[in-house]
């Protein structure tokens, strides 16, 4: 099996969702005066992620990008968390942009990179283009393209999204490594048929709450993307 | 009107097509010791692309990849030219890559990179998704996204290839500026709402025989990608 371009999960995988979004959170609970765990209030917010996805792949409501969606989880978690009246709608907007704000885990851009003198490399996220545009600018990351949920008009662990993004390349899906810290995707993408590679981030959801170990055979299996770019090589 | 974002029509505004394509072809014919002129062939091959186009853009057939239709059109070509024994079906194959190698010109990869530095860059090019990530690396090209005929399910000057490439990037088509060496092309982006950009390429055909002169008001006019840069900014 030779394998002739990388597709990546972003969120969690290449940037720190957590991270990100409490921090853009905590300066907008300061700004307010407001005592509120960041940290908190962003796993709340990526905790409504999985469910408003769902009632899309199941077909209960057509494709919404993931930038609506998060714009509605937004409002459901102020209202939970007893903030509903703090930030008024043009705020609500600008705080969504907290997931554009995203850092690349220290190891992404020189691994990104590595890997990309030796093979194309293009996102495989659920998220959007323009979200996708705007991290990899904020980060300074370097995709060849921009594929995964929006040119498959679904989400992960849709089949379709894996299948959609190799095709994208002009590829078998054997032909090309889905990259990712969590093992349900890598599950999903290798019964799509594509190569798999587990990168362990360990505090993607705070200290110790990620994924350190494969689940499974992954074909590849490394500390971080730098390290994986050593074994891809 | 802001500009945010700027796409890019790709063959003959960014890269030569009738060099590269020319340069692979003359030395296809030499290998088979045939004497052929390889620039005339390759504006022939390019001579069938827009009504290998045209049957889709009517409805006459479902959209197809431009590396479908250019390995059909090459089958025309050799045909027409008498040159139908030549090369075998896998030569065939191999020579369609022809249009992954297409030098870009002089000012495109700094031209780009400078705008880049402003705003995302991405295609809107009729070519697929893993040709124009074939052509950029081949070139050093680094865009935001590609975009264009293929997450459109259609090609220029078809508005909707337009329309969704501006939102795609999550703009309105007023926040985009279309780059091309084309004025038809322009015209159709401009008519879909989008601003405009000209670039004179005036040998992209042979000697002379490009388009050197903007033929409306496009909203920018510049001499090369440099040029624009600073147009621009």
């Amino acid at each position: 099996m030779a394998i002739r371009a990388a597709v990546f999960d972003v969120f969690g995988t290449v940037v720190d969702w957590r991270g990100g979004v409490a921090a853009e959170m905590a300066a907008a609970f300061r700004a307010k005066d407001v005592d509120h765990d960041a940290a908190a209030f962003a796993d709340a917010w990526r905790g409504e992620y999985q469910p408003a996805m769902e009632r899309i792949r199941t077909g209960a409501r057509g494709y919404a990008r993931l930038d609506d969606l998060h714009r509605e989880n937004l409002d459901i978690v102020l209202k939970a968390r007893g903030l509903d009246g703090l930030f008024d709608a043009a705020e609500r907007d600008a705080l969504n942009h907290a997931w554009e704000h995203l850092p690349p885990w220290p190891d992404s851009v020189a691994g990104l990179a590595a890997i990309r003198e030796r093979m194309p490399v293009a996102t495989c996220s659920n998220g959007s283009i323009s979200l996708m545009v705007a991290l990899a600018r904020f980060g300074g990351l370097v995709w060849d393209a921009v594929l995964g949920a929006e040119i498959a008009q679904g989400f992960k662990p849709d089949p379709k999204v894996y299948r959609a993004s190799a095709a994208a390349l002009g590829l078998a899906p054997d032909e090309v490594v889905m990259v990712a810290s969590h093992n349900r995707d890598l599950a999903a993408a290798r019964a799509a048929g594509l190569a798999t590679a587990f990168v362990a981030r360990p505090d993607e959801k705070g200290p110790g709450l990620g994924e350190s170990r494969p689940e499974s055979d992954w074909e590849f299996a490394a500390d971080d993307l730098i390290d994986l770019s050593r074994r891809l090589g």
